[in-house]
């Protein structure tokens, strides 16, 4: 497997990245090269400093990085050379199988659209972002690229989030729910209750409505919604937890009595921060374009760049985007019989 | 003060919201009046079992309740002697000064739109539920009551929210923001972008977009949105605290040496817990109504009870509705002008 990383764009440097790639390469044959896409001389230096030392390694120069400040279509057709471009790039042309990047969600989007296009039949594309619960994961897409959604969007987001639990999360049959105000059919808005009707009709195991109480309860394995609840919900989760978390430490650790009683019961806090641990998947795949996207949060470090390449790895094998591209191919045909049984129905 | 209560409708009983009741009678002489309305066997019964005798208390009979399965509007047309109704006549009729409910959000919101109406000026009411996080409170609204959501709706609810703010949580000068995808003014949906201009128009603390991860972060202390991202965004924080709370019981109750630790610290899980206590605000008002209306959690016991009525209490001291009628004219009065000065600048 080949993997194009960008190494810019990270709130930590370049050289963080590349010793997650480091690692990532120790611990997988299967990985037969990686292109380290970025500014060459900061490629460099991160190598000497990280002691990466591996022939797989390459390193594909870009002179220009996409900010956080960029408005992505604007600076994708103005920064030429930047490295997300450049990465993309190695994907279209068939030298890369994947591409993993930290950069500017919107900027990964744009350059996914304009340079890899979408798999046939599916409307808009969605990132999955899996979020752990005391008793497992659920998916939650889309997660943040796409802000106003279409019914057939969230359907196509059910389709593709079932396939990604199913192949990468290992789930056999993922319960997939749209997520709404109550679990009752009539309760939502009009994007859910119109996204409801179409779920009912293809061939997942949809399992209705779920709200916000259930996804912390093991109840769904794939959770549907526009972009802008999903980022929403994904980083108020992401706030919530780091709030208790650093509570819970200030508060264990305010006295010598207290402080003795968190050292005894070590290791239940250990297992509660490896249960609940943001950085378990490393990567949220940006699914429904023609070549695997995975997508690092901006603030990654070593652990979670290995485990993005892990995942990464995963979605390869699986064939990720086959099966999307199988699957939505029978949902739209399910759709379409459906729309064309109530066309026939109304008389003329 | 006199206060309605409804006492039908929660998920534990009458006799638990009567407990509750009792509590607060006996906490605060300022209440000179409360109408417990909903079943009249079913109150007696709950006031023998409680003790509760109290020469402030009056029993309001409704025979009829309305349900969580029940549509609001059409379900409040066919049960016309349901508790929510009678109880929200009482301040129609100024008989109470305000109105408690546990029940059926939906059922309250279009009761005090039928019966009481709106306070002049405001375009929609809303529910703003009080977040507890580490360091302060936030205010959240709308968390339920209005799922589509246009931008003077959310300008109106920034309004309120930083009045409910200072009246009653005591901030002097509280820091709004519009819960969006990134802190930027460009980030947003078509919703948010809109009500950015507006909010930047009106006088209040506006400190723009604020994100998922500002939340638990003490940026913000009022947070405006759409009912239906603020009802997932309330359950979904609901969900993860209590999830994470029973983690760490099932993990500090392993084993005897984490049982030990977790006594010698038990004083800091209790800090964190009542820090974090969804009870301690037991209600959360529905602004904008010709009425003070309080909605208590389904589930709410007897301490949330209590506490709700004492949040009441507070809202009827301070005049909130006064100041919403006062405040809302002169915001709409800054929109209106706005809006005249740009139909001057277009050239006829």
């Amino acid at each position: 497997m080949r993997i194009a990383v960008d190494v810019m764009g990270g709130d930590h440097g370049c050289a963080v990245v590349i010793e997650g790639v480091k690692r990532a390469l120790e611990a997988d044959g299967r990985i037969s090269a990686i292109h380290l896409v970025g500014n060459q001389a900061e490629i460099h230096a991160a190598l000497a400093q990280t002691g990466l030392r591996d022939r797989r390694v390459h390193i594909v120069h870009a002179s220009e990085v996409l900010t956080m400040e960029d408005r992505p279509a604007a600076a994708l057709r103005k920064k030429r050379d930047c490295s997300i471009a450049r990465a993309v790039e190695l994907v279209h042309d068939a030298k890369a199988d994947a591409v993993i990047s930290l950069g500017n969600t919107g900027g990964i989007f744009a350059a996914a659209t304009l340079k890899l296009g979408r798999i046939p039949g599916v409307d808009r594309g969605g990132i999955a972002t899996v979020i752990p619960t005391p008793e497992h994961e659920f998916v939650l897409l889309d997660s943040g690229a796409n802000v106003e959604c279409k019914p057939l969007h969230l359907a196509h987001y059910a389709v593709m989030g079932s396939i990604y639990s199913r192949e990468v999360l290992g789930y056999k049959r993922p319960r997939v729910g749209i997520l709404s105000i109550g679990t009752e059919d009539s309760k939502g808005n009009e994007l859910t209750l119109e996204a409801f009707k179409l779920c009912k009709l293809i061939d997942i195991n949809f399992v209705g409505n779920v709200e916000g109480h259930d996804l912390f309860e093991n109840r769904v394995d794939v959770v549907v919604c526009d972009g802008f609840v999903g980022n929403v919900v994904l980083k108020t989760c992401e706030s919530l937890a780091m709030a208790m978390f650093s509570m819970m430490k200030r508060e264990l650790t305010k006295n010598p009595k207290r402080q003795l009683g968190a050292l005894l019961a070590k290791n239940a806090f250990r297992a509660i921060k490896r249960r609940m641990d943001p950085d378990a998947y490393g990567g949220a795949p940006l699914l429904g374009f023609n070549g695997t996207v995975m997508i690092a949060h901006g603030s990654a470090r070593e652990r979670a760049i290995t485990n993005a390449i892990r995942v990464t790895t995963e979605a390869i094998q699986h064939h990720v985007n086959q099966v999307i591209a199988l699957e939505i191919g029978r949902a739209n045909e399910r759709l379409m019989a459906a729309e064309a049984a109530v066309s026939a129905s109304v008389p003329a």
